[in-house]
């Protein structure tokens, strides 16, 4: 018998592309990052905080509710007003029903949620469909449990749904699907690409999960990562997925406090169906039985007072500026060749250099960036390990979230000379 | 093709017992509840947390960095003031090695601590050594992974070294022995019977886990839940297992400031080594990248300023005088047939009936203490589903960290009264 001190899990999970991108940034102190996905520092609810805090601990009762532990789902009042924030959000009084406090779930970040939901669905080799590209990190989740993603190829509003289609009509005929228990889609301002998927997008999108459940023998859940929608400043608001007629119990939405407040609280949230409901609050109850509760308390507070409210006023106007300034560098320094589209929300730009320039961690653009002191998220990293598709290598992720003014504006310069070099030879 | 919705973690996750008790606790609001984990609500340090949190937030600069991502392994401070503080309560200045800040990773709670070395190191099938009886939540986690549990009987002074021989060499024998992957102890106070772990006996384990680990093809780690260490309120401090000479790179220990400081913080921790480390680092990137920065600022500083060490003694004087108290009520109250010790710190006393008397949640005793509104943790949770032996169902967790003084003896004179009732008969 071959016998392993790790566990399959322990075996597959690889290092995440992240930690070899910070390493390589704390090498390296004069580097002007554009790869960390952190939010802009000066706009941190600092004072507000303090403020909300200082409530909370400023009478033994409610500073003792705070301290001490709450439930496994998480603090009442917060679930009620995260549930109430989404359905006002979705602006569909009609169909209360789906934005029960009862289905939502306090989480650490968004990220637990996509954790627990992927815990609890799938096996080794079950299948995710995924945007290609998407969140790396959710990849990396779904490396770590073995299970095979199949990218769908995007457009700029979202999903191609026919492509969609495709994939889901070569799975049944292989008898795969029921392999297949998610569709993840990052729906507002996606990480890497900046896109957002339109309502009518999500709705043929979870038309088509519908149709292929009978095939798959189970329901395959559109699991909708919303990450950055609050991070909005152009364009009109989109509905989630959870306002589509009939869909309610299809859809798992999870979400953040800490884009929108603060990342330090790591407060984020899902809006789940049963029968997913109860089994992932019986993994959080193994995970950790319940997230801070004085984190709950303060979120809870900055929600219900109109402070989160008002902060995010300022941090959208904040991130709108410097997606401005990007822009501005981006026109002034990339080559004319390099495609790239202002975003209406979240932290980032995506930049398609010409195919035959290569991107990734290993190319000449990447090592000379790094050279200039200057650092992107290689687009490769964002792909799945898809073996019906190669892999794209000539894309670039540039956040605006955390490098100053001066910065944004110098390391889009670097960037371009690079680009500018590269392109010429 | 047989398929399912769930995958085989989620349709093996049963519903912890806890959330029942909890459930059962809600719907009775005059219910003086003994059950509960929860630590002592006068004494949380509300005050002292508020003046910690004005002194981050109070600057932008500490405010700012306490409100942004931190890293995945934590807080560089905390992770240094965590491993200095181990190796002083540990006292042994000759091992400085195994006690670096580099081992360190900061969890929520030391419970997440559990779940990910369990997610690392166990494969459905593979075998966990615990003691008989253990710390339910961890007994559902192994539940979740498929993981088997064997129970090790215990003494006053921890398991019982000669049977933990008898159990490894049966396993041997069967060849069984590579599914072994750790010995899980909790050395301090213990959930739920109160007992201490004897140095000597730590030692004695681990030689033994030692000797077994040519035949098993891998290291067999000791697992050092050290939750309750901290709340000593009687007797010599005992050093943990990684004082233990050579087997610095076998123990994995896992704290929390949460039951020391507050429980609402939720900030635990471990000290791990590789490969293990690399690995649990990885899955703590996939969870959560990272616990809250804010809740690791107010730990460190709490450290740092002295203030952590004030409330320990505060909070140590607390619960020696409520177990005092407790002691009282049950010499008062409980019939002579029922054994039970003091324990010299945590929060837990453990009565054990004669046999012949049952205390599940099935029981006579159960149900007439709950209606006469007092609650308990039956035992039987508190066991493995060990197919080598019957499982005990005549015990009780009785905890005196959340009732109020009043409510202690109240709870046990109606639970002795009770109890006299059913053996009268």
């Amino acid at each position: 018998m071959k016998t392993h001190l790790l566990s399959e899990l322990g075996r597959r999970t690889e290092a995440p592309p992240i930690s070899w991108l910070m390493a390589t940034a704390l090498a390296r102190p004069q580097l002007i990052s554009l790869a960390a996905g952190f939010t802009d520092n000066p706009s941190l609810p600092v004072e507000e905080a303090r403020g909300l805090l200082k409530g909370i601990l400023g009478s033994s009762q409610s500073g003792q509710a705070a301290l001490q532990y709450g439930t496994t789902a998480g603090d009442t009042a917060l679930r009620w007003l995260t549930a109430h924030r989404l359905h006002s959000l979705d602006d569909r009084p009609a169909a209360r029903r789906a934005y029960s406090p009862d289905r939502v779930i306090i989480t650490n970040g968004s990220q637990q949620m996509l954790y627990m939901i992927t815990e609890v669905l799938c096996d080794p080799g079950d299948i995710v469909l995924v945007e290609d590209p998407s969140y790396f990190v959710y990849l990396g989740i779904l490396q770590s449990h073995g299970v095979r993603a199949r990218g769908i190829r995007m457009e700029a509003d979202g999903l191609e749904v026919a492509r969609l289609e495709e994939v889901l009509s070569a799975l049944k005929k292989n008898r795969e699907l029921p392999r297949v228990k998610l569709l993840y889609l990052v729906s507002y301002y996606q990480n890497p690409t900046g896109r957002t998927t339109s309502y009518a997008k999500k709705a043929g999108a979870l038309k088509l999960l519908k149709q292929f459940e009978a095939a798959a023998g189970h329901p395959i859940y559109l699991l909708e990562d919303a990450a950055y929608r609050e991070l909005r400043f152009e364009g009109e608001a989109v509905p989630s997925a959870l306002a589509i007629r009939g869909s309610t119990d299809r859809v798992i939405y999870a979400g953040t406090y800490s884009k929108p407040f603060a990342t330090g609280t790591r407060v984020g949230f899902g809006l789940v169906p049963e029968p997913v409901f109860t089994t992932v609050l019986r993994i959080k109850g193994n995970h950790d039985f319940g997230s801070s509760n004085l984190l709950q308390q303060l979120l809870a507070r900055a929600l219900a007072s109109g402070i989160y409210e008002r902060h995010l006023a300022v941090l959208r106007r904040r991130y709108a500026h410097k997606a401005r300034l990007m822009q501005a560098a981006l026109q002034q320094h990339f080559p004319e060749q390099v495609e790239w589209r202002t975003p209406g929300g979240g932290l980032y730009f995506w930049a398609r250099l010409p195919r035959r320039l290569k991107s990734g961690s290993g190319s000449k653009v990447f090592k000379r960036a790094l050279a200039n002191n200057v650092l992107y998220v290689p687009g490769e990293f964002c792909y799945a390990d898809d073996p019906t598709r190669p892999k794209p290598n000539h894309e670039m992720r540039l956040s605006f979230g955390s490098a100053s003014e001066v910065n944004l504006h110098k390391g889009i310069a670097r960037l371009g000379a690079v680009l500018r070099d590269c392109l010429g030879k």
